[in-house]
C-alpha cells in the first residue's frame, strides 16, 4: 500500500516492463530506451489527469443526445478528440508509414490505461480498432483511411451485433448485395459505440454483413467498410435510430444504426468476415483489460486519498484519526491495490507477447491467444470489484455523485458484457484455447511457467503456484478426456 | 429453479414460515391461521406488483427535488403513501391499541420484502422505525404520534449521522439545551432519508443530540423527538440544506438537515440515547435484510423471465433457443435463486426469533441479536450480487434502463453502507455478540444447531455443516483466548 501511495503509475508500469522477459527485445527493435518510455508515459499520465479527468466527470453528468438524427457529444469532446489526434495518442501502435507512431502495443496499453482511468467512455471513440482492421486487409483503403484516422480527422466504428444476433453472431441478417464494383448494405446494427458523433468529418463503419445463406451461420459473413457519408459530403444511407440509456459510460453514445442501401467496399475475402476480424478482436479484448486496469487504478487511488483525509474513530477524548489507520480499511485497500497491480502485470506481459507475436514469434502468439480471454474477464471483474470496494471505503460519500467512485463502478459494469461476455470468453478459452490448438496454448504457458517457478527464490510461493498449475493441468486433461481430446476446433 | 418459476413468493414464504420451529407458537399467540397469512401475503404481493412496481421505476427516473426549501417527491408518491396508510401496511406490527394491526414481525418482514422488491426507495419513507421508538419510550408521545404514524397522516425520520460523525457516532455535536419543560436543538444532521417530503402534514425527527460533554462520547447522547412544525402549522427551526445526488435510490430524498433552536422533547432518559435506540436499530437492520431479499427476489425473477423469452444460440440452421436452455445461463440463475431463498429463510427465522423474544423468550432474543449483524451483511451482499448477476444474464439489455436490473443493482449498493457498514456490523458481531454476552449468543446458536444436525436425515449434509460449525467454534475460542475471553463488552 505504501508503494501505491509513493510510486506513480508511470514508475510502476516501467518497473513491470523492465521485469518482463521479452520487453528488452521489443524495446530494442523499436529503438526505445527507458528514458523515452518514461517521457511518453509521464506525458500520457499528465494529459489524462489534466485534460481527461474533468472531461470524464462532465460527460457522465451531461451524456450524449440525439438531435435531428445526429449525436451531440458532451461539451469539450471535439476539442479533446482533435488534440489527442494531433498529439498522436490515437495512433501509438499504428505504422509510421501511415501516420502512426510505430510504438509497441505494450506502450499503447500502458498509456491508454491512464486515459481509460479518467474518461473510459470518451476513449471508446478511438478509431484504433478500425484502423488496424483496415490496415490488415486492404492497402488502398488503408492508404486513404489510416492517416486520417491517426490524426482524428476521420473515425471508425465496429458494427457486429444486431437485435437478434448478440453473442450469437451466426444469426446476423444484415444483407450485402453486390452492385457494380461495390456493395449495398441493408440492415440494423445495435450496441454501436459512437455510431455517430460530431467530432470529425467522416465515420467508416467496419461491419459484418451476410453475403451467403442464413443457414451458413458465421461462414456466410463478410466484412465491409461503409462510410456514413460520401466524399462529397452527401449521406450514404446510414442513420442513427436511437441511443441507449445506460447504467454508465454516459459519455459514450451507444447507437442503434439503420443501413438502407448504404454503399460499402468489401474488406478482404468474401465469407471470411469473422476470421479476418479476429486479430482486431484480440486487440479489443486487450483494450477491455486496459479499461479495467484504468478503472481499478483510479478507484484505488481515490480510496487511498480519501482514507488519508477522512477522520473517524479513535478515542473519544482525542481528535479522530484518518480512517486509513483502521485495520479493516487498510485491509480493504490492500486487497484492491493488489488486484490492480496484478492486473497491470497481466496486461504488460500480454502486450509484450503480442508485440513478440507481431515480430514473428509463434509461441508468444499462441500464449497471448491463450491468455486473452482470461485477461478480458479478469480486467472486467477486477474493475467492477475494485470500484465497488472503493465505494465501501468512502461509505455514504462513495454512494454520492460528489465522488467519482460510483461512476467508475457504473462504467466498469459494462466490461464483462461487451466484446464477448464472460461466458463467451469462457467458451473461447475452453474450446479454442485449452482444448483447441492441440494443447499448444497450455504447452506454451507451461513452457514459461515451469522454468520460472524452478528459478524462483521464494520456494514456498513457488510450491504453492506449482500445485495450482498441477491442478489446472489435471483438470485440463480430464476435460480433454471428456471431449475429443486436444484438437483443432471446428470454428 | 423450476420451483422459482412455478411457486410464487407468497407460497415460498408460507412454506418457510411453517417449517420454522417457533412459528406455530407465534401464529397461535396472534390468532393467525395459515389461510389468513396467505390472504395477507397475497394482497401484499398484489399491491406491490400493481401499485409499487410502476411507482418504483418512475421514481428512479424522476428523482426528488428541493424546491423553495421543501422536498418535492415523484408523481404518485402522495397517493400511494396515503393508500398504504389507509390499508394498514405501515402499521403491521404496531400495537392494535395505537392503530396498528398487531401482527407478528415475521408477517411484516414477509410482506415488506414484497414492497421492497418493487419500490425500495419509496418504502424508506415508512415511519415504522420512529413509531416503534416513540412507542417504547414515551406513553404520552406514543398516544399522540403512533396512531397518526400508523395511518400515514404524520411521519418520522431517524437522525443520527453528522458530517463529522458517521460510523463514529460518539462524535455527534448537535447540541440539546434544556429550556422550560422542553429542549432546544442546534446542529446539522446528514444522510437523513425523507428528511422532508410532501406526503403528509408533520414529520417528527427522532434524533440523537448531545446533552453531556464531547469527551463523554456516546455516553453524552440523548434521544429527542423534534417535529418539523408546531401543532399550529408554524415552522420549528428545522430545514433542509441539501439533498444528495446518489448512485441509486433516487426515489428516496437523502437530506442534510439544519436544526436551529428547534424545540423538542426528550425521549426516555438523558444520557441513554444510544442504548434506547438499540431495539429500533435491530428492527432497521432486519429491514435492510428485507430490502436485500426484495431486490434479490425481483432480480432473480426478471432474469428467469428474460432467459425464458430471449432466444440466442443453438444450431445455425434451426430457430434460436431460449437462453435458459444454455447450461451456463442456468448455472448463473440457479446460484442467484439459491442465494435469494437462503436469504428468505434467514429472514423468516430471524423474524420469528424476534417475535419470540418480544413474547419474553430470552434465548430467542440472544440468538436474534447474534444473527442480526450477519443477516444485515448477508442481505446487502446478496442483493448486490444477485442484481449484478441479473445484469449479466440480460447482457447488454441488462446494462440499459429499458430493464430494471441496473436500477436494482444501483439501489442495492447502499445496503452495505447504511444502518452500519459491513465493517461496523463485523465489529458488533465480534465484540458485542461473539465475545460479549459471555458467549451466550454462540451458545444459543449451538443449542439449536447441534440437535437439528443430529436429527437431520441427510447425514452427508449434516456432517459438512457440523464440520463448519466446529471450525467456527474453534475460531471463536481462539479469538476469545486472544482477548479477555467471552465477557460483557465495555459499550
Amino acid at each position: 500500500m505504501t508503494a501505491m501511495i509513493e510510486i506513480s503509475e508511470t514508475e510502476r508500469t516501467r518497473a513491470l516492463l523492465n521485469a518482463t522477459p521479452g520487453w528488452s527485445g521489443v524495446a530494442e527493435a523499436h529503438g526505445l530506451d527507458d528514458e523515452t518510455v518514461g517521457a511518453i508515459l509521464d506525458e500520457a499520465a499528465r494529459f489524462a489527469r489534466e485534460r481527461l479527468r474533468p472531461l470524464g466527470r462532465k460527460a457522465d453528468a451531461e451524456g450524449c443526445r440525439l438531435v435531428s438524427g445526429r449525436v451531440v457529444t458532451p461539451d469539450g469532446y471535439s476539442e479533446t478528440y482533435a488534440q489527442m489526434g494531433r498529439d498522436g495518442w490515437f495512433a501509438m501502435d499504428l505504422p509510421e508509414a501511415l501516420g502512426g507512431q510505430g510504438l509497441p502495443i505494450a506502450i499503447h496499453s500502458a498509456a491508454s490505461s491512464f486515459f481509460e482511468a479518467e474518461a473510459m467512455a470518451f476513449m471508446m471513440s478511438a478509431a484504433r480498432p478500425g484502423a488496424h482492421l483496415i490496415n490488415s486487409l486492404d492497402k488502398a483503403a488503408a492508404a486513404e483511411w489510416v492517416p486520417r484516422l491517426a490524426t482524428g480527422e476521420w473515425s471508425t466504428t465496429i458494427c457486429i451485433s444486431e437485435p437478434d444476433a448478440g453473442s450469437d453472431v451466426g444469426r446476423i441478417r444484415t444483407k450485402a448485395t453486390a452492385e457494380g464494383d461495390g456493395w449495398r448494405i441493408d440492415g440494423t446494427k445495435c450496441w454501436i459505440s459512437f455510431g455517430d458523433h460530431d467530432m470529425c468529418d467522416r465515420i467508416g463503419h467496419c461491419m459484418l454483413a451476410r453475403t451467403g445463406r442464413p443457414e451458413d451461420g458465421t461462414r456466410g459473413l463478410s466484412l465491409f467498410l461503409v462510410p456514413d457519408r460520401n466524399k462529397d459530403g452527401t449521406r450514404n444511407g446510414v442513420s442513427v435510430s436511437r441511443i441507449e440509456e445506460k447504467m454508465g459510460i454516459h459519455g459514450s453514445p451507444t447507437c442503434v444504426m439503420a443501413f438502407e442501401g448504404a454503399r460499402g467496399i468489401l474488406l478482404g475475402e468474401e465469407g471470411r468476415g469473422i476470421q479476418q476480424m479476429f486479430k482486431m478482436i484480440e486487440l479489443m479484448r486487450l483494450q477491455t483489460a486496459c479499461q479495467g486496469l484504468g478503472v481499478a487504478q483510479r478507484a484505488t487511488a481515490i480510496a487511498i486519498e480519501y482514507a488519508q483525509e477522512r477522520r473517524q474513530g479513535g478515542r473519544p477524548d482525542a481528535p479522530a484519526v484518518p480512517i486509513i489507520e483502521h485495520a479493516d480499511v487498510r485491509r480493504q485497500i490492500t486487497v484492491m491495490a493488489a488486484a490492480t497491480e496484478v492486473l497491470r502485470a497481466v496486461i504488460v506481459e500480454l502486450s509484450v507477447l503480442l508485440d513478440q507475436a507481431k515480430a514473428g514469434d509463434g509461441t508468444a502468439g499462441t500464449l497471448a491467444a491463450f491468455l486473452l480471454p482470461l485477461a478480458k474477464n479478469f480486467g472486467g471483474e477486477t474493475a467492477f470489484t475494485v470500484a465497488n470496494g472503493a465505494i465501501q471505503v468512502l461509505g455514504g460519500a462513495g454512494y454520492t455523485r460528489e465522488w467519482p467512485v460510483e461512476q467508475l463502478c457504473r462504467d466498469a459494469r459494462v466490461i464483462t458484457i461487451y466484446e464477448g461476455t464472460t461466458g463467451i470468453q469462457a467458451q473461447d478459452f475452453l474450446h479454442r484455447r485449452l482444448l483447441g490448438d492441440r494443447g499448444a496454448g497450455l504447452a506454451a504457458l507451461l513452457g514459461r511457467a515451469r522454468p520460472e517457478l524452478e528459478n524462483c527464490s521464494d520456494k514456498k510461493a513457488a510450491a504453492a503456484a506449482s500445485s495450482l498449475i498441477d491442478r489446472f493441468v489435471a483438470l485440463s486433461e480430464n476435460l480433454a478426456g471428456q471431449s475429443d481430446g486436444y484438437a483443432s476446433p471446428d470454428v
